[in-house]
């Protein structure tokens, strides 16, 4: 019995999970200057892993405390900061019950592949982190705020590479003479991949049996650090991760360009895969959050603006890194990965467009969104760091962050 | 880089987790008496759940550790009984470098679909101890014993009811021009059957990526409690669960036959799905254990022998039970579960045929295998507790055990 969840728009109270990590951070302060009511909730997990790892933030970001506050005194817009792990029952319910979210964006997942693969350890970390805390939050949509639209993060990963074209979420079957309808099949390339694939089906179920609004974006490899917001003030600056195990591709091309280390390839380079800019990000969910599911349902979104291979991704940096006079190299080093280096790729993406997403293109806008970023903040660039540091055919049952993963 | 994993046959080690409950007891036996070397690994957690739930076995079932015992007298064969839980590092790998397992059952699951959806603590509860398990399974196998093939119990609920023929765990697709063989598209009906849907999804990776032998069974609904080895002694006697929650259906309409109380048909009784005999599916592990998949593979049988929908199933006991001189009528009930009580539903289970299965079937056994044996037991019944227990629906954030689910 489909429904219709609340409507939305400026005024919307807006719960961010996750919201002081990467895109997290980013969409928080655009729907807040939106007039969107925002609450971020974050276990601050991510800022943890840094000190686990010997990693950080290529920009120096501030505190979560410190940023709202800032926030505040910049906008005039007030952001509730809820310090909690949505694992833990007891604060999701005390999170919902105090902040009544008409809407809920989960970016609250470990996200990194590399991350998912050092050992068994994190493996079973990020699969019980992001699949419980998942199903804790449709359980508090559920009881205790049956209306909110559920606005889940997943990622252009869970499909796999399959030889046909890649569709938004379903796919219409014909199989001996009868036809269905049935979800897209998945093949996840890492735990934390699989992780997501575990998160659509539970939400699937859920949204059907328990008639929730529910959206499932999968976000293809986000690349930039600049939006409106986070540019607005030195302490709202977002994270910039380059490192082996939490940078995006782009991201670490581009600070290797800057630091005029050659760019590091894995493998044959043909790997393709689907991205965008982080201001089209935040866009993105904007329009999620102003064109609601309806109830019952689990829509899905691919949130690409874009495909490209590696290589090409590479010789953009290369060009681009040229108009402003480095000299970048490119290099194929062994893949850390297991995945195939040539395939087909076709991804389908209209729906985020047809809903009014007007996309910033890589070629045109690297240098604008990051490359200038990165020569600013090189002298922090640890490029030890860069290297792969996860092989996934070694992922083991012994500590490897003990043993020194990075630059060990 | 496909190999072969170890030849197999009599004198195996076959580590059978979950060796202590209703399928891993009788398969543990009837490999016992092959000639094959077992350990059960088993937490016991399935009597605890009993205690938690206020149910039993109809049939009184010894400790396990009595059942070795008493099976080593009547058999002269050791089966090694190590009591802990593969959620716990530490004790699953103690288990595999001191058994040293060429070859892994693993029932090691909590696999009732109502026991998942009781409330929110035991859908986590039932996808944390099933997902983190079999991930945990993995890895003791990679790093372990990486010759070692994993026979995984999965269920037919992972497909759900599509409106194609069910293949055997992957579909080849043609879609806009391109094919591809891919995982069969998966709809699980509660957060049990979709924990086996994510156990699935993260067998098939790291077979793949790690060059594992693999083995998913999709087990439909098993029924029946003798084979030849539970029936030996008293005190081998098998599980006989009856109750809303765990009794599987077959079993729950024997016993209410029994006992001269109507069958109870959940909503309009078209609900279609496969099942076997319980000496079925013996022979099937059997059968999966002397033809273990290819190294890189992650093989999937439908392990079934026969489809019927709930009517069906109610009209044979009708029929068998009138041959004992047994009343037995049927009524329906409003269904507690989110499902289609009206579909189509064609399975497609040649593999475990073709190796040499030769099933039981239900019309010409079910007296035999398990009317007669519901009769001997019937005065342990509790009536109550075969009402459905588990509204989908009603799946709450509260403790509903402590508000006494089962007759409350």
């Amino acid at each position: 019995m489909p429904g219709t969840a609340h409507s939305s728009g400026a005024g919307t109270r807006v719960m961010i999970i996750g919201g002081d990590g990467y895109c997290g951070w980013a969409t928080a302060l655009h729907l807040s200057a939106r007039g969107y009511q925002v609450a971020i909730v974050d276990n601050l997990v991510r800022r943890s892993i840094d000190l686990q790892l010997g990693s950080d933030s290529l920009t120096p970001i501030a505190s979560p405390h410190d940023r709202v506050k800032k926030w505040a005194e910049v906008s005039g817009k007030h952001i509730e900061l809820m310090v909690g792990d949505v694992c833990d029952w007891a604060f999701l319910e005390q999170s919902f019950t105090s902040f009544k979210p008409e809407a809920v964006i989960h970016f609250g997942e470990q996200r990194s592949a590399p991350y998912s693969m050092i050992d068994r350890a994190r493996a079973v970390y990020t699969q019980q982190n992001n699949v419980i805390g998942t199903i804790n939050v449709l359980y508090a949509i559920k009881e205790l705020a049956p209306d909110c639209h559920l606005v889940k993060l997943g990622t252009m990963g869970e499909y796999g590479t399959p030889n046909i074209d890649i569709e938004e979420g379903y796919l219409e079957i014909e199989h001996n003479g009868r036809k269905d309808v049935l979800p897209y099949p998945k093949q996840g390339g890492s735990f934390y991949h699989l992780s997501k694939c575990h998160d659509s089906a539970n939400i699937l179920f859920a949204a059907r049996a328990w008639n929730i609004a529910a959206t499932d974006l999968n976000q293809g490899i986000v690349y930039g650090v600049r939006t409106e917001e986070t540019m607005a003030d030195p302490m709202l600056i977002n994270r910039f991760d380059y490192d082996g195990i939490y940078g995006t591709l782009t991201n670490r091309f581009c600070i290797q360009a800057a630091l005029g280390h050659p760019l590091t390839v894995y493998g044959k380079g043909g790997q393709t895969r689907g991205m965008l800019d982080i201001r089209d990000t935040v866009r993105c969910l904007q329009i999620a959050i102003d064109n609601p599911a309806e109830k019952g349902e689990m829509r899905v979104f691919n949130q690409i603006t874009e495909t490209w291979s590696v290589n090409e991704i590479a010789d953009i940096v290369v060009a681009q890194g040229n108009k402003l006079g480095l000299d970048v190299q490119k290099v194929n080093i062994p893949n850390p990965r297991t995945e195939k280096e040539e395939h087909y790729y076709n991804v389908k993406c209209d729906k985020l467009k047809e809903l009014g997403l007007e996309p910033h293109l890589l070629s045109e806008n690297l240098i604008d969104s990051l490359l200038t970023f990165a020569m600013d903040y090189k002298d922090r660039c640890n490029l030890e760091l860069i290297k792969p540091a996860v092989q996934w055919k070694e992922s083991g049952i012994t500590d490897k962050i003990a043993k020194a993963v990075i630059g060990g």
